[in-house]
């Protein structure tokens, strides 16, 4: 088979691959990364390069990620191109980001990826037969051996790892792999395997959403991301928000069912990832989670009670490291948990993961971050201080709690365009539609009030003359998707009522952003930059999300959309023991301001169920 | 009932009692410290007190303990005697010892019962309730409150523990005892319950021994001894010697059979003590286990195999702290289990327990311990080093290899003369004689030799006119005590094989502490002190001990019988944690003289094998 030279630009790093090889795998093997949310599905659009030279073969569906000039340009998805031809591929900035933000979180370190030491490593040891000269204690062997390789700490071990020693040192002839995690000032020796096991080394990192259960499949070794999968939070049956799966844990006998719930997620994305990848899930030695404290609670089985209930008290905040056993997560008998840190009950280990993954403590700009869940968290600072909060968004923003939401996924509408009164929709992966994901209601609610469908108070002209338009049993409803263009036979339709919910959701979350420029004292001028995070999908409409007053109105070049930095956070924290580190400086040092009972939040709420606010002269750039 | 005021000197310390309480039951209400090492059976004779002033009704089978002119004196047995007037107790040295001990291996701080911190500590801690200024997590509010107290360290906490801890909290109103214990530089919390459980805290040393199993349990706040109980190691049933043991260990599915056989052990031993003192065995939360390297190895189920094979490697020297349950060990599902540290494959953590005991690491004077077990084990140093060695002597001290041999308890024979052809004996309690304890072989062989009735070289002279003496199926053999004298109706003989054996055991012994000397190049005379410890029984006689050649010959006030110096050992570790540490120092401090091919030994092993030895100028005192 004939076999091609790829050089990637601008690291100007080059590979030899067979033909029909894809350019995202001839990037892995180059060692040179490519962001790729979706794990090579061609639907998240994340992989844009741009061939330069030479003749690539792209994918007809994956057209639809670019405009006819990008096209012109030879721009492709990487994941979705095939090597026919020698090629030189040049990574857009906007596809190298997320390197860019591992090397952030290092630090000063520069080359980070090549300095982080993962949360758990397979160190793989040739030691010296013992002889009467020289005849210390098996696990000292190993231990003198580990102080070679990775300094002088003192290195606990298990008493099941250490009963099979004797017998895993004589059997490979003192080759063997340790697999070992920092815990409490040192380390701890979880595995001994024999022989060189040290690149079957995977980590799993996993945020653990109300509404969504996403995990990434990461080679430890590499940091490269093998794969990614969401599910639907399982505990969805005991309620949609966290105040209700608390109440439904807190009666008798409740708890072990939700935590239940969320473990089974978890071990089907660990299913699903591991046999996409023909990898063994034996092979994944660590686990970082990070979720809201509530969800980090209810994935431990702590008990939930008291964060709902005044004065607002978790368990913990800072989790122990524990075996993934314990809670009944099916890898490695001896792979480790790690659940990011809290700061308070209503600011989890997501936002800590988040903070971490935008690198707000790095930098003396004063930064933001404002991830949207189903509880909307907003954290600001720099590297002097911090401050967070949070407001209850409910879950209209992840899918859940409109009629027709769904998460984005493969069908899910996430643009929508009226334009002299045609609609035109884009879904994700340009499949049937088959619902409404977080971008595509907040494109929805800005174009129905843009154009006059709805009023800024979000209810619906009920004159309009639209054959979208509809009453049915009171409640007004408009059609985003008529039946037959769906995949299901139903047509997607947004309520008045859906309209309510996303207003509430967006009032909410700026709100809460104003209470808290306003509590520290500064206005959104001040703001370096403000990142956004949450489920949306793959892109956020910043103009279309400051136009309806869910985010201020800054120029929009100074607000980015960063996707799940929840999920990029604890991927940091997978493979760099300092951003662990990090998170729990995180935790200790942020300053949490409770909402719950701060009257400025509760006026701010009431003047934002307005579109976009009722104050109009805060989003002077609004012309509706 | 009537009450009587009892007084203990030299301390001066009083307590009221009501009428036939035991002196040594008001000595442990008032606080002061009683030598007891059978638990108040009053057959160790060890709690030796002296009533200065009022009357007391002494035991009248525990007169056999003392002198006429004790008695006359005032000497009573502690444990023997109730309180009927109003007393006055002195406490006379050697009844004082192990206390004074304790505070030697606390080195220079003086008051070392007041100021050691126990292995396990239960700390009672009320707590302010959470407010909406103070809601800092549940975790962090139980460590901010032990940090108060214990001071500022790391606390780290089990999954179990944590999960239960919001309950535990609420259902007490902030009151809960947290057990702490060290652990890998920090402390661990084991435990949070309700309330103030701090007064029920005990621990449970244990001397694993080849041949024998000794547990002692102590309150783990005053140190106090509740009770002392040994037993036949179980693994007898796999063979006598360490060797068999692990040559049976090493067979497919060997190691189960061998490790649960010792767990039985502790865990009878546990069901006696706490039985016996009405103690729940859930306040137990601790156990220092010291055991010879291959007792240790199979209490833990470490696999033993390579401690027998040239180069002499065992799995672990310095053992995990773990949870007793996880071995099987039925304690506090929390409690945890220390295993003393070995030095080498033949020195184990019994050795380092004796040299902690004997506080030779905290003295510029060089000392010397020879404790003799199944294998006898020298230790020689200073508070600048540390060499031992080690010999198997097989389980003829022990009571076992031989005939008649029985473990030193009720009934067995401690004391042997025999004067103008008359044989006289002494049992442990006065007891009808049951068999020969370690304590009564060395006198019986030395009786023997001195009288002509075994030649130097051990063997019996084959034409002696005595009644007790006889030949059975071609064995010579002496009959200590006649069938009607005998608790089961048979005789108690020692046979030549007996004394071969004997022989063997005291040459490896003497063998044993002549190479190191040599090795070290010190002469006996240059060794401050010899503490002697071992499983004899209650009493040994250096004399005699000297006589046979088993000990140097040196003068006998400069040999210190200390018994059970391994039982010691392990309980100043539950008791302090800077003993524990220290018994980590010990053991990495010590260098192990390896005698297993050391020509050397060999040859004064050989030569040792004569009364007492083939070198006469050796052993100049002796005299028959």
């Amino acid at each position: 088979m004939a076999k091609y030279m790829v050089t990637f630009m601008p690291v100007n790093r080059s590979t030899m691959v067979e033909e029909g090889t894809t350019v995202a795998e001839a990037a892995r093997q180059a060692d040179v990364f490519i962001k790729n949310l979706c794990g090579g599905e061609g639907v998240c659009g994340q992989c844009r390069v741009q061939i330069t030279s030479g003749n690539a073969k792209p994918d007809e569906q994956a057209k639809a990620f670019f405009s006819e000039e990008e096209l012109d340009r030879g721009y492709v998805l990487a994941c979705q191109t095939e090597v026919y031809d020698n090629l030189e591929v040049l990574i857009p900035p906007e596809t190298r980001m997320e390197a860019a933000k591992i090397i952030t979180t290092e630090g000063e370190e520069g080359e980070a990826e090549a300095g982080a030491v993962p949360l758990v490593r397979k160190i793989y040891l040739e030691m010296p037969a013992p002889t009467l000269e020289d005849n210390i204690s098996d696990i000292e062997r190993v231990t003198r051996e580990l102080r070679k390789k990775i300094g002088w700490h003192s290195y606990n071990i298990g008493l099941p790892c250490l009963r099979r020693l004797s017998e895993k040192l004589r059997q490979s002839d003192f080759k063997v792999t340790a697999s070992v995690a920092k815990h409490s000032g040192g380390y701890r020796i979880l595995r001994i395997d024999p022989g060189d096991t040290s690149a079957n080394a995977y980590g799993l990192a996993v945020d653990v959403g109300t509404t969504t259960v996403v995990a990434q499949l990461v080679e430890m070794g590499s940091g490269r991301i093998l794969g990614v999968s969401g599910t639907p939070n399982n505990q969805a049956s005991f309620g949609e928000d966290v105040i209700s799966r608390i109440i439904h844990a807190c009666k008798k006998d409740g708890l072990e069912p939700v935590h239940k719930a969320v473990i089974k997620n978890v071990n089907e994305l660990i299913e699903t990832l591991t046999s996409e990848k023909s990898i063994d899930r034996e092979d994944i030695i660590a686990i970082t989670a990070a979720g809201n404290t509530t969800m980090s609670h209810l994935l431990l089985g702590l008990i939930p009670c008291s964060i709902r209930l005044d004065p607002y008290v978790p368990t913990a905040d800072i989790y122990p490291q524990i075996y993934a056993r314990e809670i009944g997560i099916q890898i490695n008998p001896e792979g480790i948990l790690e659940t990011l840190p809290s700061v308070a009950s209503y600011v989890g280990g997501d936002i800590v993961a988040g903070v971490l993954a935008c690198g707000i403590p790095d930098k003396p700009e004063v930064q933001g971050l404002i991830d949207i869940g189903t509880n909307g968290e907003i954290a600001i600072g720099n590297n002097e201080w911090l401050v967070c909060c949070s407001a209850s968004a409910g879950p209209a923003f992840e899918g859940g709690g409109t009629r027709c939401g769904m998460r984005a996924t493969k069908g899910a509408i996430e643009k929508i365009e009226i334009s002299e009164g045609k609609l035109k929709y884009q879904t994700i992966g340009n499949a049937k539609p088959r619902g409404l994901c977080g971008s595509g209601l907040i494109d929805c609610i800005y174009e129905l009030v843009k154009n006059g469908i709805i009023a800024p108070d979000g209810k619906f002209n009920r004159d309009l003359k639209d054959d979208r338009f509809a009453i049915v049993d009171d409640i007004p409803e408009y059609t985003i998707a008529f039946a037959e263009e769906t995949e299901s036979g139903e047509p997607i339709v947004i309520t008045e009522t859906d309209i309510d919910n996303l207003m509430k959701s967006k009032g909410a979350v700026f709100a809460a952003i104003k209470s808290l420029m306003d509590y520290i004292g500064m206005g959104f001028d001040q703001i370096h930059r403000f990142y956004v995070a949450g489920g949306f999908g793959n892109f956020l409409n910043i103009e279309k999300s400051i136009a309806i007053g869910l985010l201020p109105d800054i120029p929009k070049e100074d607000i980015e959309f960063i996707g799940n930095s929840s999920l990029t956070g604890a991927r940091l924290c997978l493979l760099s023991e300092k951003a662990l580190e990090k998170s729990f400086n995180i935790s200790r040092a942020m300053t949490n301001i409770e909402l719950s009972n701060y009257q400025p939040f509760m006026d701010e709420f009431v003047a934002a169920l307005f579109l976009p606010h009722t104050n109009r002269k805060l989003f002077p750039s609004v012309t509706y």
